[in-house]
């Protein structure tokens, strides 16, 4: 071992004790007859003192040719501080040295290893490896490994067995794109990598094993919007002989488990809300409830005046902005700059100032009275000193734009606090989600996700209203779970493939090994999946997931460190039997 | 939940208790008036009584009609049993059942769903789904889970950090073939599958996360041997600031820990062995050492006598298999068959049957006297009543064969006890060996691992024999771990790229990204992987892995259960600027 201690460990405990340490040399001051290094690792830093009257001349001497992040070793002894720093844990403490050890020089790093450094994005990502020194990215791995190890020994023991399912399996033209993999011995077919491990999981339910867990890569050759990643990871769940309640509540736990050991925070039992409330009063089916600012709908108060846009809208809508009010002409030409990006859409936005006097000023004075703005607050939950927003047209798309104007509103007022926890399940999904392209429903969540019993016979008349036996976790905005309850008879099975447009043998050529499985005593069964790497970003107070990735890529799939993906050799490609055709 | 009880939890004192239970019909007797059905599910077993006299008759016609794997729930009254199980814990009590659904039907299974199955391998692997409903199968996958869960805990106590490496890297020419993954968004370049995350844990440690581990898939693009997968498992760890020694230690603790955990034995501080007194006393790196029969080289006592054969031989060397001097001519002709055919590829075996009356009688006895064959014995150890075996030839073929019938004997004569576990280091393992086909030497291990500093100087002048600070774990015969110290330091990289064969541009191109990484303060660094498949089938009394992974690929690296690799179709292809060109 290079150390009898880490850099995180001294305290004037030790001191006068020897010890040897080692690390990067996070930074030197030389004032000639004496030296300071702070020697950094894992677990912190510890100031090293180098002084002419006692520390011998060949040491002094190599001390001074120490540069930033070279990695030595010391041995010395333990000394109290003249000036204490109370900022780091072995503050009192400081090391006397006797004799170094240069175990590795290093070239001047790309950007200073420090919690705020000059590096931007790219470069960090080029060095990754040197970004992880840092404490805001190496704090946040550590931070994920805490978290995984709770939910795996959570898990374990409630009885939940890891299990490890393939890799290398087959191409699913449902869902998103494979990433395939050739094979060499298999010639002309492919492997796929498993966007999820949907299918091994309800074959194991098939195989008796009721309680499954895995914490799992996943992949999706999707077109990359900002912080998504090509690979992913999930904790991945399913059980047998259970109802969505035991799910629920199951996953409830952990999840209360993890907020109370990783973050400290009691939560009470997690409130319930159904699709169609979410989407009504959030505009949005994973709403952060951390703050209110509800939907106000304002069709019966707002339609039937003058006023011809509301007039003719499918849905007026708004929400009251606290204490917004006193905001400026100017201020609000910019929110409605804002919400007519083309990121957002609206055509335009309506507001009413709900003065602290009482009185009612709005872009539409013209047209309402105020006895009819006064409704628009009632509505809308608005208090005096709040500023009313409201927009109108298409139902989904007005919904999604106030939403999108609700959560910019609640970030520039301070309102989303990431100490604070607001977890929610999302309950009762459509079944069934129209698709303009192909003309057809397509299954929202998975084809074999279970419909509501009594819903059934609305598949022939109304399907679009059938609801699921489907669920997400939402925290703080944020959807980190999803599942469903899964159908495990053949006859409801062959009822939603047909409504799905699938005959008979379409339904078999893409599903036929695990509609085999059915035929052989499938249990009830159902899951849930997380979104490791968000959960553990929210869990840490951030929404961005790429530092708690170790080694991530950029929004092209390029991994820039390694420089992949990159070309291979001709003879590689010829014992695949491939052949590469550029445009 | 479709359950009160699991099926293995009932005994006694739930005597008159109403429970719910679900699971699969296993059997079924129907003596008209009564019926019993043993209903099975992960836990257990437990019997149901459906009785003419107390059961309602609808719900008894309704069990009559229960098939085999049909998965029912029932509702009814813990009894007592009159003539009790001691087989089973739940074996004291019965269900009389009072209500009966069937949850769902199911077509009688192709192989019997017992401990001992009738369904031959290849059926077994096509219904995977059914064999883990089995106990033999289910489980090893419920061991595996403890073994991980041990593993994880142990680690993760002592300061290791779990932390997830890329599974989309970069194509490397070293080693085994890679898997590639043709990019969609990077025309005409290609990820690769990780062989093992060695790079990325090296930077990992460049990184300053100095104890690093990962239970991690990989990925091997063979030609399968029997037991291999394409894709397998590894615990893969490495550590900063620490030597060999310390390496070893944490290792050898966390196996210490596994196996008084999972298997309740105690086992004192390991053996170590080095490379070579392996191969002279074993014939192999790998050697079991739970039997003796440790290998005796003859030269000095066989050559030089008119026996051609030994005196042109590099190697005579011989092994006392315990009482098997009583073996017959017909047995000891099967030996020599055994040991000629090709898998092993000796050319003859000279024997020598050492009688329990202290007389010697063999092969050779035109050529041999008695006193001679008496140094024989002395040399291989054997006792009166022993079987000495005697190659010759090239030694390190000959040593390969000795091997493999030292092995074949202990298998015969049951001293490869599954209930005995004999762990050993193998130490200094040489740095290169010799290819034939490119006629130059490669890194044994890892063009990283760091060479012994006292056999540098060998390097050129007899690179054959530079010791490697590399050491593997063997287990009963089984190699489960290995590792090395890596260099860290680029005078000793060049170095060994210069020994390897390498142009600086040829070592820039294949590892540039590494040995940047090494220019910025890379820490003195080694590590370790086993291989996780081995290691649980091992702790489990086992040497086949293929049961102790849920859904493995058959010898052609095929899952014939989902039929993958397959092909996919030519829109895919096409945007993956693909084509393929078969043969």
């Amino acid at each position: 071992m290079y150390r009898s201690h880490t850099n995180g460990e001294l305290r004037l405990s030790h001191k006068e004790e020897t010890v040897t340490l080692a690390g990067w040399v996070q930074k030197s001051r030389d004032k000639g007859f004496m030296i300071w290094v702070d020697l950094r690792d894992r677990y912190g830093i510890t100031q090293l003192i180098f002084d002419e009257e006692r520390t011998p001349v060949e040491v002094m001497e190599r001390a001074k040719s120490l540069g930033r992040e070279f990695v030595i070793q010391i041995k010395g002894k333990v000394i109290e501080r003249e000036s204490k720093n109370a900022n780091i844990p072995t503050g009192e403490i400081e090391i006397l040295v006797e004799e170094l050890e240069v175990l590795n020089a290093a070239l001047v790093p790309p950007f200073t290893i420090e919690d705020k450094t000059d590096g931007g994005e790219d470069l960090r990502m080029k060095y990754r490896y040197l970004d992880i020194r840092r404490n805001p990215v190496k704090n946040k791995l550590v931070f994920r490994h805490k978290v995984t190890m709770e939910v795996r020994n959570f898990l374990s023991n409630q009885d939940f067995v890891e299990v490890e399912t393939p890799y290398l399996i087959k191409s699913t033209p449902e869902g998103a794109r494979d990433f395939v993999v050739p094979s060499r011995m298999n010639e002309g077919q492919f492997y796929a990598l498993p966007q999820s491990p949907q299918t091994f999981k309800q074959l194991l339910m098939v195989g008796g094993m009721d309680k499954y867990f895995q914490i799992v890569k996943c992949f999706r050759d999707e077109d990359l919007r900002a912080d998504r990643q090509p690979e992913f990871t999930q904790i991945d769940c399913e059980m047998a002989f259970v109802e969505q309640e035991d799910i629920l509540d199951i996953f409830e736990n952990l999840t209360r488990h993890l907020l109370k050991e990783i973050n400290g925070v009691e939560v009470e039992k997690f409130p319930r809300m159904t699709y169609d409330d979410a989407m009504r009063k959030y505009g949005n089916d994973k709403p952060d409830i951390r703050f209110g600012m509800e939907f106000g709908e304002l069709n019966e108060v707002a339609q039937h005046k003058d006023f011809k846009v509301f007039n003719e809208a499918e849905l007026v809508v708004g929400i009251a902005v606290p204490n917004a009010a006193n905001y400026s002409r100017k201020e609000i030409d910019k929110l409605i700059d804002w919400v007519k990006r083309p990121q957002v859409g609206a055509l335009g936005m309506v507001y009413v100032k709900y003065n602290e006097d009482g009185s009612f000023k709005s872009s539409v004075d013209k047209f309402y009275a105020e006895e009819d703005l006064a409704q628009w607050a009632e509505q809308t939950n608005a208090k005096p000193g709040d500023l009313i927003c409201v927009l109108s047209g298409e139902t989904n798309k007005v919904r999604a734009q106030l939403s999108a104007l609700r959560m910019e509103m609640a970030e520039r007022l301070g309102l989303r606090d990431a100490k604070i926890f607001a977890p929610l399940w999302v309950v009762d999904f459509p079944l069934l989600e129209w698709d303009e392209e192909t003309e057809r429903y397509h299954a929202m969540h998975h084809p074999f996700t279970s419909p509501k019993v009594e819903d059934i016979p609305l598949l022939s008349t109304d399907p679009a209203k059938v609801k699921a036996n489907a669920y997400d976790l939402v925290l703080n905005g944020n959807e980190i779970g999803g599942g469903s309850i899964r159908i495990h008879d053949k006859e409801t099975q062959a009822t939603m493939f047909d409504y799905l447009g699938f005959s008979e043998e379409e339904a078999k050529a893409q599903f036929g090994f695990l509609m085999d499985a059915f035929q052989y005593g499938a249990p009830p069964h159902g899951g849930l999946a997380f979104g490791l790497d968000r959960l553990v970003a929210i869990l840490g107070g951030q929404e961005t997931i790429r530092d708690f990735i170790a080694f991530p890529k950029n929004n092209a799939g390029r991994d820039v460190m390694i420089d992949a993906p990159a070309k291979i050799d001709e003879q590689q490609l010829k014992e695949l039997h491939l052949k590469v055709e550029l445009k």
